[in-house]
């Protein structure tokens, strides 16, 4: 690996708010986007960071393919549910919106379930579950993503890698927040193996004949990923079920495009990605005190955390723990981004009339 | 494999219910119940079928573990949640009680959740889901379960094998009804490798030191299952994750056991299971015409059994589908069970007072 660059938090959401002002993005709309952003990398997710605020935002946004006004509005509105159409526009806007809207419902009356048509990417699934937790309430967040999965014995992609994300609060222990994609890896992971000249896993995908292979091209190249669980002998029929199960909501239920129809959050050409997004919210004292509740999970997170190990493991993590962590160590030393992250940020930056010229803290050799 | 005698399945109904009538519970419970075990053998997931009727309620009853009467009672309600205890009884019972007021309270506010602490085993977590198909809404079903599987990292049982059904309707074709455990196989897979002197598919269990083995002898005595996926390359903690969030929900949430001391549903002494219960009903139309949902569930169905199939594989199928399917094959021919378990039911229902008498409709050399 290469040198790795330390930025300041607030500098990248800083220059990310410049650059979709500069593209026409609402202010309000661009400081919201911006925290979805860096909330990703300062969680370690760098797939859902910066590096690709061109390839999903700032390249669609030229090509006319997303409206930067994110006009989002309201289909249709019960006391406990919300359907939105997100105008085509930034899925966060509409995201931080309908998850704010569950969160208020479920306020009054202890559950809110909302849906998005017509949206895009919309970042890291956990960040809208999570909005829940200082509520005491239990966060789902769900969203349909483009055809990149075989069903169990099929050969081609069909599904998304269609994350699920569950936020649940505790006392003194870090928060349950899980965050997976419903494949065993994302394509991300296999086109880095494809880099890198290395092989993956036997069950991360197939080729295009339907047969399991190590060859990170094969896969990407008019192979598929696999579902959770791979081949079917080790339940990868489970993991196509929860696939299938988040584009029932995401795109059946809330009237967006499903399964080989969502588009590609890369594409520069094209009609719109038509991505779906489900949130719901939960009320923890409809069923019991919030001090029980989180009492609780403290003593579920302790449980496991002190089950004895494997050989050669220290630690059990709970759900979202490594996160944390990631960005306590990110608040106090730096974002870390790989230097070639940085000179890609730099050069489109320059192209795109938004120079990324931000000072980094320090930076360190690979 | 031995013979197999096949049986009416109303016959298995009500020699099921007269059992429970003689072990004091109510006729009317004695009835779902036989009807939820029923349902199950007849959807062909026998490991949840008359074959546990003794280990799992009968020998139960006679130790004075579980309460015939099944007194639950509601420990909290608004409008859209309910709370419940089990009263120690019959999880089928409660679990239809909660299922119902569920679809009651989503005919009226769109949602409905339930939880249940205080419960036991209760079957199928398709039963409870399926019951929100005639009314036009998607169901969700969770239980908690004895500790058999260990965290990712860990070596020892922490969590159940806890499975998530959830259920959407469609028009022509089948619904969709998922109801997987979240571990990669149940146990009981696990001893029927070990009865037949197999071995099992590395990654369904670890040893007494952590260690991944396909010996199933190693992963029942001292060892444990893995959750969905498997070890953590194959994203095992994705599983983990799953099997924690039913937790949560079953049994945090609940204010039922959870974690290590969820009780197992054959122990013939101790203390009560404590097993918790989540129940939710969404009406569809609070988002989508009923007939638009569906329409599009036919779709997106569509997409997937057309998809281009593996090598070797003529046929795609979804979630329940099989199930359905089977059932069709077992109304026509009668329920198929080996002789072994027919042995055990006649030794057992001599012994428990109430004779399996039944005349099987015909037997096949196996």
């Amino acid at each position: 690996m290469g040198e790795t660059v330390y930025f300041r938090p607030e500098d990248l959401t800083s220059y990310i708010e410049r650059f979709f002002i500069t593209y026409k993005v609402p202010q309000n709309h661009a400081k919201q986007i911006a925290e979805v952003i860096t909330e990703a990398d300062l969680r370690g997710v760098h797939s859902h960071g910066i590096s690709r605020l061109h390839v999903y935002y700032g390249d669609r946004l030229r090509a006319g393919l997303m409206d930067p006004a994110t006009p989002y509005k309201v289909l249709s509105e019960t006391e406990t549910t919300i359907r939105y159409d997100g105008g085509n526009g930034f899925g966060q806007v509409v995201g931080i919106a309908a998850m704010e809207k569950c969160i208020e419902k479920a306020k009054i009356h202890q559950v809110g379930i909302a849906t998005v048509c017509n949206s895009n990417h919309y970042g890291i699934a956990a960040y809208y579950s999570m909005m829940a937790l200082p509520h005491g309430m239990i966060g789902i967040s769900m969203t349909n993503s483009q055809p990149l999965v075989a069903p169990t014995y099929g050969r081609e992609r069909i599904l998304g890698t269609n994350p699920i994300s569950v936020a649940a609060p505790a006392h003194r222990r870090k928060p349950f927040v899980l965050d997976m994609a419903t494949s065993i890896v994302p394509m991300g992971k296999i086109m880095l193996a494809e880099t890198k000249g290395e092989t993956v896993p036997l069950g991360y995908g197939i080729n295009a004949k339907g047969e399991l292979t190590q060859n990170p091209t094969e896969i990407r190249n008019g192979g598929a990923l696999l579902p959770l669980g791979g081949p079917d002998y080790l339940s990868g029929y489970k993991g196509y079920g929860l696939a299938l199960w988040v584009d029932i909501l995401c795109g059946v239920l809330a009237g967006a495009a499903f399964g080989k129809d969502v588009g590609s959050p890369v594409a520069t050409s094209g009609t719109p990605t038509n991505i779906g997004h489900f949130f719901l919210a939960l009320n923890i004292q409809a069923f019991r005190d919030l001090s029980d509740f989180t009492r609780d999970m403290d003593a579920l997170i302790e449980q496991l955390t002190s089950c004895p190990k494997e050989p050669g493991k220290e630690r059990i993590y709970i759900h979202g723990e490594k996160e944390f962590e990631q960005k306590e160590r990110y608040l106090k030393e730096g974002v870390a981004l790989p230097v070639e992250v940085v000179e890609v940020l730099q050069k489109k930056g320059k192209e795109s009339g938004v120079p990324f010229d931000l000072r980094p803290l320090h930076s360190k050799a690979g």
